[in-house]
């Protein structure tokens, strides 16, 4: 018996999320089927966390135990020749027995972009969210530094949810980014961990913060600990990306970087 | 009544190709269904040219006749309101009370695009081709060469269909070019006209010269008049984009450039 990871990108646009539910298809029961053609036997596989409806990843880290002992090189091209194309394996390594992607991860970055002129392309319509409205950006920029460091997410966070359960709401955001490029802007955050929602919950605060619609010190008091109330509104799943996820065993350089970075980073 | 011109830009992903057809969603029945509800009678288009199920459009041209007065900036809004985010209209403007977009047409632009490496994004299923073996680009370069000039290419035509019914198939070819750009390989083609199924015989042509299975003068001979055999094999749809379609009238830079060009051009 292996523990294996896999580095997993998916266009999340004809999917209910990662998560199994039953009757739809998800990335996880489609990965999942295929797992167990290759074994024989059921495979269950964790994710470093769940994606939701029409959310999509570039690099997305899962685990699962394997007793076939087929190669890992033959094990990523088995994967991709019954996986969808809308669903592919970028890499396959043994990992540690007790490796499991979501506890051991130090790090997620998401991406949300956001197509900002009047005629958005057809091929960009899965994959942003369109806001052909004045926007001001060096305003969102500003607003979208004021999450870094350790708050208290309860006002960016689901109602539902295992978060709702009253677990801490407590996180870390390492850096958080907007920037222009193109007819894009880009919002990208780097964090200890994300509660359901909260990505796009940010993201919809920080628009409305582009519309002059809230302040920063309006900002602020929604990270104020024990704050009632709750931030938003909640952007639409198809501008967001999860970009990585990072590990103590990575290699130094192993994170994904996409072909626009931000200014600043 | 006006004669109104249109660019279009359209992911073909989802359609059975431009010309309507009963029963199936097609971009032509699409656009006619919008304008119809605009004008609040039957409205025809006609486009410079029929795309097959799954090609694409950056930027095709149409033309309809319109009695409904609204300005022209107006009319581009209520198309793009009422169409699905797959299919955009760019550009809205008065033409002579003659044009057609296919009789009046100069040149047209294709291009197709082949994923070379092993694992292909699954952003870019519908929007390349996957071939993930080698192949000897410079010599493809040097096959694209051969289809520029004036040539007989009844064996780039689709067995059915219009030009099966004994039309001249001489067509004009005034530039045709593969190139290499990360893990894409390009091949554009701009002409005079091209018949059904043409373009994507011609890549598949080239396809066949870059595994070495042909020679140059092996595809010169497809060239020659009244050679009575066949060329291809056709390549899949979901790799070919219409770039765009030039016309007299067009102002100078009119022609839609993608961001990559070829080195050559």
């Amino acid at each position: 018996m292996r523990r294996i990871k896999v580095t997993v990108s998916y266009d999340g646009a004809c999917y209910h999320g990662w998560q199994v539910q039953p009757g739809v298809p998800t990335i996880q029961s489609t990965v999942e089927a295929v797992l167990t053609e290759i074994e024989g036997a059921p495979v269950h596989v964790s994710a470093s966390g769940r994606t939701d409806a029409g959310v999509h990843a570039l690099a997305q880290v899962a685990a699962f135990d394997l007793v076939n002992p087929i190669p890992e090189a033959n094990l990523r091209r088995a994967m991709n020749r019954l996986l969808p194309p809308d669903i592919r394996i970028l890499d396959v390594t043994q990992a540690p027995r007790g490796f499991h992607p979501r506890y051991d991860a130090l790090a997620k970055t998401y991406e949300y972009r956001i197509w900002r002129t009047e005629v958005r392309p057809p091929f960009e319509r899965l994959y942003t969210h369109h806001h052909p409205y004045p926007l001001d950006v060096p305003f969102m920029a500003a607003a979208a530094r004021l999450f870094q460091g350790t708050h208290d997410f309860s006002a960016f966070a689901a109602a539902d949810g295992a978060d709702a359960l009253g677990r801490s709401k407590v996180r870390t955001i390492f850096s958080s980014s907007v920037w222009e490029s193109g007819d894009l802007l880009f919002y990208r955050v780097r964090g200890s961990g994300f509660l359901k929602h909260m990505v796009r919950l940010i993201m919809g605060t920080l628009l409305e913060a582009g519309k002059k619609n809230l302040t920063l010190p309006g900002i602020e008091m929604f990270l104020q600990p024990g704050f009632p109330g709750k931030a938003g509104p909640r952007v639409p799943a198809s501008g967001l990306f999860l970009l990585n996820v990072e590990y103590e065993t990575d290699a130094p350089a192993v994170a994904a970087e996409p072909a626009t970075t931000p200014p600043d980073a």
